[in-house]
């Protein structure tokens, strides 16, 4: 494998084990797929909402997405060979009677069965922007004051099993996405990146904003990444949740002409489209503030409890 | 492929194209696989709220549960067994930089790059209920009144794409489970018939309770179906949405001791433990609906609005 393998420190498993002892954290038998208590998921949820309401008063519309996406436009966005260690696609059985019983007596031995196995079309979500730019571009030209689309906290997937709490295979983003001239779209994450910080550390959380890379596969990947970092293309938000190095909890992404192009978004008039992205990761906010303010939400300072506006 | 093809009507044709027209339902490329509008998912959500209240009413706890499951967990199951079918299991790549480059190449020219594929160890979820019984039995033996859990309205996967804009690849099951004594879980089931029932017919859908069985694969599933029938082990509620047939838009279904001894639910006595899981079919029943009362739910009759309880 050419990907790096991420570290996990001791601070890290520690937090992972006292959330799973307090129930907030189910474990599945695999590492970064869990199950949360109702607490968990009803801070989750309140996160949820107030970072929708924000969009929303800023003339957001709301679109919401599954967890799966064709293939094909995976395929176009260059994903499968800039991240391929990351993606996750979908197979299903393709046989007849009899291979379906030597599937399900290899299975109930749990051997290997995944001959029976092929492609089906859909592939896991990598990223929760991703259906937006077809469904912007279905819509037609963009109206002159471009488009804002909040997605909502939609379900993606990462292939990186990991025992830190906070990197999940699959785990809720909340994007928010802007099209429109390049100018606009500039000022737009330049906004958002000041609102997330000011959402954050209105929570109690120390947050900074840094400069950042996507973890891009390879030899390839890592000139990939040091252009990302020498144009400024992606922002992240950093947040202590465990370990000696705080986390990535949300991330602010300048597209350039990348998904106007390969989808086909066209503007009002002849100024190129632009588009950007803003991606919370919801889990991960959670989890800051269940390590910062103590696992029992409950007794967490009254004005951070009212700041999320969790129903209690 | 030894399953059945689902006929799809005109009616079910005519619906999903005007759905899409009003913006409800936005397509992605692929059957099945649906982004929704505000409106769409704010009836959604509003749904899941009130079954949910239902549920913590009368004694739910609520855990949720992510879109994928470790595959040995399947295997345990039968599932691959019994409809392989429909499964969905993750794969992901598998090779070094060389690799990568060649998948990135044939992908983006839409060629065959499944090759570099491997499995992961996780599979899409097939029943919202799935990671409740390993959850169960973490906790030791269940107390003597049983466990009653509200799993939400979770994304599940069944491979079947269709052009009918109910039958989903992925779609929210909100599934509430049952464990305890024999008597307390058949007891359970049977009120929970009457409660599903009220609370759709109270939304002005003509719903009716019926004997069913699960879409079992091949020659051996026609027998367990027969089976199922036979024992009344799984009832439907069907409503109409479109076309000749109404559509099942929950189900009722009793396990006897299939989860219980597969992942060693202990009970409190000598009483064998069962369970029995109810799950509402969130997409269905917001067609059925949409189909009932039009399109705009803005213009619904005010008691379906104030029943349902949305924000508006």
């Amino acid at each position: 494998m050419g990907s790096e393998v991420r570290a996990v420190s001791a601070e890290q498993v520690a937090l992972r084990d006292r959330l799973i002892d307090a129930g907030h954290l189910i474990p599945s038998g695999v590492d970064g797929v869990y199950g949360h208590s109702a607490a968990f998921e009803d801070l989750r949820e309140a996160l949820g909402t107030r970072i929708s309401a924000e969009a929303r008063t800023r003339g957001a519309t709301r679109l919401t997405f599954p967890p799966v996406l064709p293939v094909r436009q995976l395929e176009a966005t260059g994903y499968l060979a800039n991240m391929p260690h990351l993606a996750g696609t979908v197979f299903s059985f393709d046989g007849d009677d009899a291979a379906a019983a030597v599937q399900g007596t290899r299975a109930s031995a749990h051997e290997d069965w995944s001959e029976f196995q092929a492609p089906t079309g859909v592939a896991l979500m990598p990223a929760a922007c991703y259906p937006v730019y077809p469904a912007l571009a279905r819509r037609g030209p963009l109206p002159a004051a471009g488009a804002f689309i909040d997605a909502g906290g939609a379900w993606v997937f990462r292939h990186e099993p990991s025992t830190d709490p906070a990197r999940r295979q699959i785990f809720h983003q909340h994007e928010l996405v802007r099209a429109g001239t390049p100018e606009t779209v500039l000022q737009w994450r330049a906004q958002w990146a000041q609102l997330g910080l000011d959402l954050l550390t209105g929570l109690g959380l120390e947050a900074r904003l840094d400069r950042a890379n996507d973890p891009f596969f390879g030899r390839r990947g890592r000139l990939l990444a040091a252009n990302q970092r020498a144009q400024e293309l992606k922002l992240e938000l950093l947040v202590p949740i465990a370990g000696p190095e705080p986390t990535a909890c949300a991330s602010f992404n300048h597209h350039l002409d990348h998904f106007s192009s390969t989808f086909a978004i066209t503007g009002a008039g002849d100024d190129p489209v632009h588009t950007a992205c803003l991606g919370f990761g919801h889990e991960r906010i959670v989890l800051a503030l269940l390590a910062r303010h103590g696992l029992d939400p409950d007794r967490w300072p009254a004005e951070v409890q009212d700041r999320l506006g969790a129903p209690r």
